[in-house]
């Protein structure tokens, strides 16, 4: 990914070397793959080197240096290198990690560099968000088409992560699925039976690292008059926030427009409008009261505005901005189904 | 689990309160469930209190304190307890972590305590992990009868997810489907086709928080003598290694005695003879040559010999020790599979 700008950025503040353990998504991120016990040690100049031990498989197109004894051989390679500065994103590193590199070098934290770079996407980066988004959306679409033959939120469940694996891709998280009193908790974890009333299924494919995140909200039986409407706020409050996005926005004005389409209902409107996705389903701009990110072009975000009462409805899609407007990925229908 | 032993601990240690977040094993040891962005504290004496907050499902059980400003709550519920001496699992604490609990009290790595009481499981953990064992045992025997239909290694890593969801359960790791010379690479992480020769497959459901895991190695094609020989020396070195799994013996007993088995075969057997199973899939006790562990009753280990050369075979199962004698858990059939 944006190797060259992120060692440029390393010049600039005199990092010699960064270190980035495999389970960080910055690993991620320049390698794209992630073996297991590996570690990234960008330099500011040249290629990146992993290092990995005997038993693991090796990423291709990367120097690989097998190591037996981990610290002490990068603590050789940062003398070797002359090592004065390492750049590290601490909130991934354990405090034992933490201690055994400030021994070797000076700590800098590079993750609001990397979230930033991060936010903007690469050509390769939106191919893959785009497959996912798609194949999310089949899946959900698929979903809809089924929803009567379903008795339990487990069943729904299973089937979204079977789909998921059929189609090649993992999850990008652990599907929600709530209906009832259930779905007045965001991230209700617990499946049940699906009650009459609204059903809540937020799900998204992670296809090669890439993440897709969408909501629909459904509704078991027949619903009133009163039901309609409170789904139908909920889609206004989205398209009100969509039409906001454009290039050099703040992100807290999307938030801002969610809200004041809500009226009287912006106290049932328990969360932010929205986040970035990438290698992390959560990851900058932030769309939320306060933020201080600016919608810039080949950023991915959700706009998912939700109500939460003794029930719950979000309707939440992904949107990729670029300098010719705004295009919504997630296809899936959104006018209120019932089953 | 052991809440009663390990607060005993914790006034012998001085220990007035111990912090574990939701991704620390040792949190969903004592919670048995794990929901999001929660933090578990257990004190001295008395109930463990879980932080959560507004977005999150609640587990039951517990009492649960919906906070908003996390440390700052976290620091005036200290004071107020006259907090002095914190345990805490140090490598699963980010560094920032570490520096704001640093600020509430002394901090104090309660880790290998609890590796220790963990290591030796109480009756609910069990019966959780048999389930897991059979579950995993009934899948893995399901494969063997389809194993002729698979053309590629994919399309059994699918198999194996698919059968892992429809029986309720999670991965308890990434499942390892290699053949050839891929399976030379005890991690091998990529699939491609099923080459002739042996194919090894590892893999093990979590049921309810619980591993289980297991790896069998077939043959593609039809073996030569020289094959079967191979594979029955590891099958030997596996069984020589249980014979030796009883109370009281020190742990690179077992390694030893699988190692012994191999004869000239020893350099190909290129890591170490088992691990502890339980909510973690690589816990207490090691199976390796230089552990300090000794086996006690209630202790679930893996015994997996393998040797790599232009090929990989390896067999593993789970066994449990009691005072009456050691069970093997996984009960998949262990003569070389041909297909």
């Amino acid at each position: 990914m944006k190797l060259s700008q992120f060692q440029k950025y390393m010049q600039k503040e005199k990092l010699d070397l960064c270190i980035f353990m495999n389970d960080d998504p910055n690993f991620f991120y320049f390698v794209q793959e992630k073996p297991n016990k590996s570690t990234l040690l960008v330099f500011k100049k040249g290629k990146p080197i992993i290092l990995s031990n005997a038993l693991e498989e090796k990423p291709k197109g990367f120097k690989v240096l097998v190591v037996k004894k981990y610290y002490e051989q990068l603590k050789k390679l940062a003398k070797q290198k002359r090592v004065k500065k390492i750049g590290v994103n601490k909130k991934h590193l354990t405090h034992p990690q933490y201690l055994k590199f400030r021994r070797m070098a000076k700590l800098f934290d590079v993750e609001e560099k990397l979230l930033e770079l991060r936010a903007q996407k690469t050509p390769v980066e939106l191919a893959k968000i785009k497959i996912a988004c798609n194949i999310t959306t089949k899946i959900m679409n698929k979903l809809i088409k089924n929803l009567k033959r379903f008795k339990t939120e487990k069943e729904i469940l299973q089937f979204l992560k079977i789909e998921t694996i059929k189609n090649d891709c993992e999850l990008a998280f652990e599907p929600i699925v709530a209906s009832g009193k259930r779905a007045a908790t965001p991230h209700a974890a617990k499946p049940g039976k699906i009650s009459n009333g609204f059903l809540v299924v937020d799900f998204g494919v992670r296809y090669k690292g890439y993440c897709a995140d969408v909501t629909r909200t459904f509704f078991k039986g027949k619903p009133s008059e009163k039901d309609k409407e409170l789904y139908y706020r909920v889609l206004l409050a989205q398209q009100k926030a969509i039409e906001k996005a454009k290039v050099g926005i703040k992100c807290w004005q999307l938030d801002a427009a969610a809200r004041r389409s809500f009226g009287n209902l912006r106290k049932k409107f328990i969360h932010g409008t929205g986040h970035g996705i990438g290698v992390q389903i959560h990851e900058k701009p932030n769309l939320l009261k306060g933020s201080k990110d600016i919608l810039k072009e080949n950023m991915v975000f959700t706009v998912e505005p939700g109500i939460y009462d003794d029930y719950g409805i979000r309707i939440e899609d992904d949107v990729l901005l670029t300098m010719r407007g705004k295009v919504v990925l997630t296809k899936v229908r959104k006018g209120l189904v019932s089953f």
